[in-house]
C-alpha cells in the first residue's frame, strides 16, 4: 500500500476486516517486520486518538515512530508556490516534505481543512505534496476532506457490534458550535457504501455533502424517520460543503441533538461517533454514557486500523 | 500496585526501599518484563525532571513510552459533569480517559491544584477520574495534593546519604513569589511519618498542612529551633492550606530563605529541595552549591523511585 | 569523543569521512552499541531537521532518545547567576542541567544567538553550562556561533558530489527579511578550511565574519567573481559580526540572491543550502527546484553526521 486516503486503498474491503480482526488477536505477531523502520507521524493540527493509536500501531509492529507538530518547535511552514518568503514563514513545504521522508520510511499527515479555499481543501492541496515529493508511502491522519482511519476503524468496529449479516447505519449531523470539516462523514461514508450495510444519512437541508462520498446512499431529511429501525447511529457535526456556504455553520439546531427519546426510535441501536464529542450539543449525557455507547472500543479500534495500514505499507517497502 | 499515590501504596517500606537500591545497583535487569507494554505520560502541567525521568524508567524496564501534553498539540479538556459544551473545549475527560486507557498498559498522570476550589482539589478529581475511568494502573506524576514520586525518591535518597541511624529531617517553608500546592510537603510529610527518621515541619503560623499528611510530626514555628541538630534540611515553599485562605501567598518574608547562617545550626546538614527551586528567595546560591546539597543525586532518585513504581504495575499486569 | 562543537573535535577529517560514508552504507550495523543508551535532545529554538535526524540516528544505533522542549512543556530557565529569582524564570540551569545530566547519556543542545550580548553568544555561555554541569558528552545541535552537525554533513555531501580532487566551494551571503545567526557559516568556514577545497567567502561589506573561522580562506565582495568556475555554491544569509553593528541586518540588496544568472557563471556547480531556506530571497525557485540543486541528499546527511558523532561519544562512555 503506497497511500492511504480512501476506501479503494484497502482493496478488498472484507479480506481488510479479517486481517483487522486478525491483527487485533495477536498485536505484537508481526513485531519483527518494523525493525529499523520509522514512521514519521506529521501534525498540523492538534490530536490525541491518532497521536496515541499511531505511536501504539507503530509500536505493535516493532517501528520506531517521530512525532513531528508543525506548529510547536518546528519552523512555520509556506505552502504557496512562487511566493517571495519575506514573512513569517521560515520553510517552504517543498524542501520540508523531502527533508522529512529522508530521516523516514513512511509518513502519516494531519492536517485540517482550512476553509480558506474551497478548491485547495477538496485538492487536499497539502496531503497531495506528501504524497508527491516525499518519496515514501504516506496516510491520512485526517487531512482536509478525509479521515479514513477513523472510517475503517468505525467498519471495525461495527463488524464486532453487528447482531445482524446486514445492518441498518445512520450517519447523523448533529448541532455544534464551530465550523467542523467534512473529513469524517465524508470517509465514513466512503467506507459504508462499500460495506456490507443499509446506510443512511439525515442532515438539515443545505447539509449536503460532497457527491463523490455519498454516491447511492439514501438521504433522509427527517431525523426521526432516518433512525427508526437503524442498528447503528453515527453522530458527527459537519460544516456545509455547497459552494455558496462553504465552511459555514448554516445551524445550531438543538432538536438534531441525539437523545434518548430519538435512540429509542431505532432497533436498539448502538451509538457511535469519532470523537472528541461536545456533549450535550452532539449527544446527550445518558445516551453517551448508556451500555449501547460504543465510543470507545470504537476509540480503540483505532489502533487496530492503523496498524493494519502500516503493516500494509511495511510490507510495500520490501 | 495499582495506583501509587500515597505511601501505603508502597506496603512495606523497608522492602520497597531495598527494592529501589536493588533497581539502582542494575537498573537493566528486569528489561524483559516490560516488552509489549506501554505507559502513557499524560502531563496536564510543565514538567522536567518528571517527563524525564519517567520516561527513562520505562525504558530502563524495556517498555515503550508516549509522552501527552494535554494542552499542546492535543484537545482542550472539559472535566465538569452535565456541562453542555459549547465553548473551547472540545473533549470531555470522561471519554478522554478512557480512550487513553485504551492505547496503554499504564498511566502516569501530572495535574496540579488549580486553586479554584478546595474540595476539587483535596479531592483529587481529575487523577481519581484516571483512576475510575483509564481501566488501568495510574500514578501520581504530581497531582493536586501528592506527589509521591517525589517523596519516594527522597527516602531513597535520605537512606543512601543519612550518617545516623534515625536522622533527624525537617522539612521548611521558604518564601517564593507564586502561589505553590502542597503536594510536595504533604508528600513528603506523608512518607517521612512512615520512614525511621525524626520528623519536624516549620512554616510560619498560617502555613499549616493538611493533618491527614501531617499527622503525629513535630510543627515547630521558630526555624531556627527547628534546624538545630538536623541532618537533612528539605526546603520547600507552599500556599496556605486552610479554608479561609485556601491557595494564598500569606508571607513572603525573606527571613525563612534557607541560608549558610541556619545551615550552621544543624548538624552539618545535607540540603534538600525537590526542584525547580527559586535561588535566592528558597535558598542562596551559596548552600545549594555547597557540597552538602544533594539536590542532584535526589533528583536523580527521580528515576528509581519511578522504576520502582513501574516494574511493581508491570507485576500487577500479569 | 566528549564534545562535539568545531572541526577539530572530529580529529583526522578524512578518517571521519571515511567513517561516515562506510555508517551510510549500513547504517544499522552499529545497532547493539546503543542499548540501554539514552541521549536528550534539549531545544532552546525550533527544528525540524536536527530533532528528526537526530532521533533518526541514535535510532540507527539502538539508542533511546528523549526530545526535551524546554519552552514548551517544561519550565522556563534562568541562565544568570546570582539573580534573586523572583520573575518568571522557574529554574535555574545550573539545577536543570546536572538534572538532565542525571537522566541520560549523551546531551544534543539547541541554543540560538540571543543578540543580546555579543560576549555572552561568542562565549557559547549556554552550551559551555552543559559542557561543564551535566557530567556528560555533549554536541551542539546549532548553539550560538556554530553548527558543526551541519558543517559536517555539508562535508560529507561535497565528498560525495564532487567530480575534481579539490574543488571550488562558494559561501555565499545572501538576502533574509530577519536577523539571523553566524553559526551555520562560522561552522561551514571552520569545515572548509580543513577540507580538501579551495574555499572562497563572498558577501557584501560589513557582512565579515569572525577571524576564528575565516582564517585563511579567500574574502572576495564581487560575487560574481567568487561564483566564476565554482564547483558547489553555499548560500546563507548572517547578520553582521563586527561589534559595532552586531546581530544586525546591514542589507537585504536582492542583488545578491542566488539565480540561474549567477549559477551560469559557475562549472555547472551544485547549489547547497542549510534549508530552512526562503526562497526567492536567498535563491530563486528554478535554481533551488534545478537537476544541481542538493539541499535534499545534503539535509539526509544530517543523519549520518549524527550518526558518527553518537557513535563516537558512545565509544568514549565504555
Amino acid at each position: 500500500m503506497k497511500t492511504f486516503t480512501h476506501v479503494k486503498d484497502l482493496g478488498d474491503l472484507n479480506a481488510a476486516l479479517r486481517e483487522a480482526l486478525e491483527v487485533k488477536k495477536n498485536r505484537f505477531a508481526c513485531k519483527a517486520s518494523g525493525a529499523n523502520k520509522t514512521v514519521a507521524l506529521v501534525f498540523f493540527n492538534s490530536s490525541l486518538r491518532t497521536r496515541l493509536s499511531s505511536q501504539k500501531a507503530a509500536m505493535n509492529l516493532g517501528m520506531n515512530s517521530m512525532v513531528l507538530d508543525v506548529n510547536q518547535g518546528a519552523w512555520r511552514l509556506e505552502t504557496e508556490r512562487g511566493v517571495v518568503m519575506d514573512g513569517d514563514k521560515t520553510e517552504h513545504l517543498l524542501e520540508a516534505i523531502p527533508v522529512m521522508g529522508a530521516y523516514c520510511d513512511i509518513i502519516g499527515v494531519r492536517s485540517f481543512a482550512r476553509f480558506e479555499n474551497k478548491a485547495d481543501d477538496y485538492g487536499e492541496k497539502i496531503l497531495n505534496q506528501f504524497i508527491q515529493y516525499s518519496g515514501r508511502p504516506v496516510f491520512s491522519m485526517e487531512s482536509a476532506t478525509v479521515h479514513p482511519l477513523q472510517a475503517f476503524a468505525d467498519l471495525i468496529t461495527i463488524e464486532e457490534f453487528k447482531t445482524k449479516p446486514r445492518p441498518k447505519v445512520v450517519l447523523t449531523w448533529a448541532p455544534h458550535p464551530k465550523a467542523l470539516p467534512q473529513a469524517v462523514p465524508n470517509s465514513f461514508a466512503d467506507f459504508m457504501n462499500e460495506a456490507c450495510v443499509d446506510f443512511v444519512i439525515t442532515h438539515p437541508e443545505g447539509y449536503e455533502l460532497d457527491p463523490q462520498f455519498v454516491r447511492g446512499a439514501k438521504v433522509e431529511y427527517d431525523q426521526k424517520k432516518a433512525f427508526e429501525g437503524a442498528d447503528f447511529i453515527y453522530a458527527k457535526n459537519w460544516s456545509a460543503f455547497r459552494d455558496d456556504v462553504y465552511g459555514q455553520v448554516l445551524s445550531k439546531d438543538m432538536h438534531w441533538t441525539v437523545d434518548a427519546g430519538k435512540m429509542s426510535l431505532t432497533d436498539s441501536a448502538f451509538f457511535m461517533h469519532c470523537l472528541p464529542v461536545r456533549r450535550n450539543m452532539i449527544v446527550t449525557d445518558d445516551v453517551i454514557e448508556s451500555p449501547k455507547s460504543i465510543v470507545i472500543p470504537e476509540a480503540a479500534n483505532r489502533e487496530i486500523a492503523c496498524q493494519v495500514v502500516l503493516k500494509r505499507m511495511l510490507e510495500s517497502l520490501q
